[in-house]
């Protein structure tokens, strides 16, 4: 089974990555960008049947640093 | 107007940073992940009315290698 999970910074922590984007978006010449938020999505390939609150616990544990980001599992 | 663009590595690219939770995964426990990706999330805000050929620009020109790396784009 394949399982995806997306970690974000969470609203208000600064997001410098970000900025650092939408600086050089504006700088090609892309006009009305307003903001940019970057964040890293991981694809699990895990053994059939890895219950969905395993994965909460890899996120937990490892995945996501649940003081500054957010997760969302998505299981394919 | 809110776009999500997600940029993973192609397979067959290594990805030396997925090994590496792969790894620390399994020193942590977890039993039978076979395999991790990890990629990018980029969220945008951008000014209503934006084209999806604009923020396909974006990828080809800024947010993805497309030498290695593949992307998608989804309007919110």
């Amino acid at each position: 089974m394949k399982a995806r999970v997306h970690v974000m910074l969470k609203n208000g922590v600064l997001d410098p990555q970000g900025e650092a984007v939408r600086h050089a978006l504006g700088n090609l010449g892309f006009d009305g960008v307003e903001g940019v938020r970057q964040g890293k999505v991981i694809e699990l390939d895990l053994a059939d049947g890895t219950s969905e609150a395993t994965i909460t616990d890899m996120c937990e544990k490892l995945l996501a640093n649940t003081v500054i980001e957010s997760y969302r599992v998505e299981v394919l």
